[in-house]
């Protein structure tokens, strides 16, 4: 898989209770994996000091890069930007570029800078900022953790600031080819398939609809020639099997 | 919070790439919830034997239930069941019920119970079986851990089978007012409340439509009498500040 790997930690307890449906995570996901970034390992995890402190520091430490989304609005609840902070054992305090940001955003809206709204320029020492084009109060980066709004727009905006400053891996390339096949039945031989071709990943997605089974094998690899290789031969296996493949966009 | 805590670990590479969305996270939590079983975290994780039994062996070590999906198909990558069974020091073989019960479904269907099939009753020694009235092949419960499949629509048969063997404690119960209040505004009597009532929990959820903007405030508790006093607290703090609340519906 991808040699650049990434983790993923969306803090927040309404995405636990199921309230939220995260649509951040298959959207870092997708961008990460275009610039051959690949996720490692996500965790959903609740607004609670200890966890979160334990959580990036494990993440830090056993991945290239981490990002968190969620946790640094106003509100009581929002603890991220102190968690981080005591996971890195820096102090945090308001930080003056990022207090001038939301006084230039709250002097064009005619809203008040109070000081719920000021908790937003409390920053780990250290850190860098990430831009917040839509709402101003700017996420930060410390070490290889990357600290991003939940919001999925504002998280969007930022992710695509941060995006130039990674330093990708071979993207990683993929071929679809779908088929009527039973999985059951495609098992043994996609089995041997991916001992043969272990550069390349083999997934295996069954699906039904209404009429009809589908059996979607997803080939994964850096290296197009050998992708290439890879499709070819899962097209193969499906017709030796007595059914027709589909080959679907290529990504 | 919920006093009975359960972790979800949904296992596949097809969730972590962004191909697949995951549904089984919000399905569980919102099941859970509703007999009084919080969840406490969620961790997506790759299709890796190692990161597998360490994150079983974490997960049932911290949770009162865990709850995997995935990886228990017929195909190469689906090593969930091996990999449970080395969590729990267990030896793992074929179980003689789950066989017979994948001989009568293939039977019936007139496929092949071939050897990659035959895998799907492969089950850890000591583990119990969980019904799957869709396809068979049976999840299985070992500890406070419960193993189902990855498709949304067997995992829901699964869970539901599974619910009656659960013991819930209270269930949580919420109340949701909206308000047209900026967040940022509300952050410091929220903060407040949430310290006055430290047996409710109070969730602050910003959107923006297209034409307007709007705070949910989600009230969560135990005790019917002291949601409906956290609900009314929160209307009295909206209407304060000069905006006029609306509740939704309770659940």
């Amino acid at each position: 898989m991808a040699s650049v790997r990434a983790a993923v930690i969306v803090i927040g307890d309404e995405v636990l209770s199921g309230r939220t449906h995260d649509k951040n995570l298959p959207y870092i996901a997708e961008t990460l994996s275009a610039i051959g970034i690949g996720l490692g390992e996500a965790r959903i995890i609740p607004d609670d000091p200890a966890v979160i402190v334990r959580t990036v520091r494990e993440m830090s430490a056993g991945f290239d890069y981490v990002f968190t989304t969620g946790g640094i609005g106003p509100t009581h609840d929002d603890i991220t930007a102190d968690c981080v902070a005591e996971a890195f054992g820096v102090p945090i305090g308001e930080n003056a570029e990022a207090r001038r940001r939301l006084e230039v955003h709250y002097a064009d809206t005619g809203l008040e800078l109070n000081a719920a709204r000021l908790r937003m320029a409390r920053i780990p020492e250290g850190a860098e900022l990430i831009d917040n084009p839509v709402s101003a109060a700017p996420g930060f980066r410390i070490g290889n953790v990357h600290v991003m709004a939940g919001v999925p727009r504002i998280m969007q905006a930022m992710l695509s600031g941060i995006l130039p400053t990674l330093k990708g891996g071979a993207p990683l390339l993929s071929i679809s080819v779908r088929s009527p096949l039973q999985e059951g039945k495609a098992a043994e031989s996609l089995g041997k398939l991916a001992q043969a071709m272990p550069d390349l990943s083999f997934g295996s997605y069954p699906a039904w609809t209404s009429t009809a089974f589908q059996l979607t094998i997803v080939v994964r690899g850096s290296d197009p020639t050998r992708l290439e290789a890879g499709a070819a031969a899962v097209e193969s296996l499906i017709r030796d099997l007595g059914e027709v493949p589909e080959r679907l966009g290529d990504s």
